[in-house]
């Protein structure tokens, strides 16, 4: 069984999760959304948001990290294994991105995904497309983040 | 006139271009999309890229400072003329994030926007969602990213 043979619709993955500290909000928001909710404490306070708050982006970049290490560490357990190592190609995009509700810092924000489909591409021989829906709840169990993302994932993945 | 009212559909705004370098397409995978292909030259040469180029997320994060830069000179420009300056709130997201091409280092893109939609929101009185068709176009005029955004913004802004 190839390892994209044993991407199973339906199957749940949990990514991790990540605590947003005021710091690394405030600096991710400096480098690209420098909006005063994202980058002061006190204007924050005064904004409908009402406290300092990561940028949608910032919550998709560490939701990415995480997608990232639980696929290298997969990745380690299928060799561990001495299954074929799934391999993932580029990203076309994705559809839906949401932000349900504002990262506080101090947040705790879980990731998971749910494989909802998975296709042969037509335009790249010897690659499947799969798509992931994922979603971020917060501490309270309030989803915050969701979108499904597609990657291309090698058909016949080599170890 | 309010700053909402004078919001047209078909109107199109230049964000503005940025060359992405090497160092920074590294640091932001460092940090945020550890593969390869986005951290080391000789990998990403191996990669079916073929040379390194910057994660999706950091062309997003880009397109986002652009953004927050122009909104901010559109303000000052709006003031001086004595309007009311707009006033933007929270995006709940947005649909079909498309990366159409790499972003390789030393790549240029040009990121604008049309105005596609703009309508009164029901849940937050005294707001508007206006979306945004935004795409990126490299030196070579070929599109590299696109995505519509959604963003709130005051429907009688106060200057």
């Amino acid at each position: 069984m190839t390892a994209y043979e044993r991407i199973t619709i339906g199957d749940s993955i949990a990514f991790g999760a990540h605590r947003f500290t005021a710091e690394e909000i405030k600096r991710f928001a400096v480098a690209y959304d420098p909006q005063p909710f994202h980058t002061d404490e006190a204007a924050a306070a005064q904004s409908h948001f009402g406290a300092l708050c990561a940028s949608g982006w910032h919550t998709s970049a560490v939701m990415m990290r995480l997608f990232v290490k639980y696929f290298a560490s997969e990745i380690e357990r299928t060799k561990a294994r001495g299954e074929p190592a799934p391999q993932l190609g580029p990203s076309p995009g994705f559809d839906d991105l949401k932000w349900l509700k504002p990262v506080y810092a101090g947040d705790e924000i879980a990731f998971s995904g749910t494989i909802v489909a998975k296709r042969e591409s037509r335009s790249r021989p010897g690659w499947g497309i799969v798509s992931i829906e994922t979603t971020g709840i917060n501490q309270k169990g309030e989803p915050v983040f969701a979108y499904t993302g597609h990657v291309f994932a090698a058909i016949a993945a080599k170890t």
